[in-house]
């Protein structure tokens, strides 16, 4: 698999092109930024890992009925996947309050949703990636009201399928946030990662945060909670 | 009418209780708040023509099939309302973007919106009325999932009516917020008031602004704004 011309570069993968127009080569990178990249960060294996517990994921979520975008792990820090137009509406689901939701409407942190959360996000660093509902994403153009029932229903999806695989695995799905994108054909499938950069996951004993706040808090052993994740998800279930 | 117990005390309004447990007696002040209270003003007149332009616009919302708290005005600065318990989630309605959507959103003021966007906000002055959407009113308890859709339904009505209201009166209606309440048996119906205070006008023909953005944004002349308000709510259409 020969890597084109680099198309994109985010906070933490970079997008290239490939021989074959409808597939692209994702490189995870081992930077870490939070609070819209405010704060920055490195360590070894960051990249490796997220693209390990990606790799491992989606094909289950593939079996699951949930399209995405992945083909296949290429090397420690590559994927192939599907070449998709990013839709620009981040979606957030939130099992439990915490971070910017705990913040911003006095919720304490660690309070169960009885009702699951989702919200979408308007993907631009510029502004900060602002909240957004259904009808601000038609009337600005970001997203169509099918696309959007679409959104919920596989972000509801993934929820149903992963809170069940982490709880097995001695861990708290407390929110997550996915990304979208469609095939050249319209069809939406699920882009992007699911990782520690992307979930909040808290042991489930202790509720020892494993994910990316252990950076963002500056609380030390982030790079041993990234290493634990991956051995979780990809280990068996244990309940 | 005995205007009993004061009740509430908000930016703009007391409450009070009367005789009957079944209404309330609500009295407009002259003070104006923006930037949630962190500025703030007086002008003789500012209640009686608020409580004037909202004692006109609600029957004829009530007789538009809106059901409204609004009995009938007292006296100049005073209304006579049925007693409701207000859903602290506030509807705001916007047909052009403006305002903290603009900000927000990095969106020119004065951009059409084709579709017209509903935003809740939770009712919270220590928060600052942060953006919510349905999933969170109803995780956190703020409204139920059949007030929502209710609250949605009134408030495309009220701009139903509203619109060409305000268009034949040479104003244009760039968005307005809307408050709820329940009654004992639980009927939703539309509170709080319509007027400079809660919506954004512009002059048809110049955009001129005619709204508490003089206010909030100094621009001078907010009286005359208001007065001329008055003069085009209560007079007749011109076209």
């Amino acid at each position: 698999m020969t890597r084109g011309k680099q198309l994109y570069e985010g906070k933490a993968k970079r997008v290239y092109a490939t021989a074959n127009p409808a597939e692209y080569v994702v490189e995870y990178k081992d930077e870490a930024t939070a609070f819209n990249a405010q704060k920055r960060g490195e360590w070894a294996g960051k990249g490796a890992t997220n693209n390990a517990i990606t790799a491992h994921l989606y094909p289950q979520l593939e079996a699951a009925g949930i399209p995405t975008h992945f083909i296949g792990q290429l090397s420690e820090r590559e994927q192939l996947v599907k070449a998709v137009s990013i839709i620009p509406v981040e979606v957030v689901v939130r099992n439990v309050a915490a971070g910017s939701f705990s913040k911003r409407l006095g919720v304490e942190e660690g309070t169960l949703l009885t009702h699951p959360v989702v919200e979408y996000c308007y993907k631009s660093d510029a502004l900060g990636d602002p909240l957004i509902n259904d009808d601000t994403a038609i009337a600005l153009g970001w997203a169509t009201e099918p696309q959007l029932r679409r959104l919920r229903e596989l972000a509801l999806k993934v929820r149903a399928f992963l809170v069940p695989y982490f709880e097995a695995r001695g861990v708290r799905l407390i929110d997550f946030k996915l990304e979208f994108g469609t095939l050249a054909d319209g069809t939406v499938v699920l882009a992007d990662e699911i990782s520690p950069d992307t979930c909040r996951f808290w042991d489930a004993e202790t509720n020892e945060k494993m994910d990316k706040d252990r950076f963002r808090r500056d609380l030390g052993g982030v790079e041993d909670a990234y290493a634990e994740m991956l051995r979780r998800v990809t280990g068996p279930a244990q309940r």
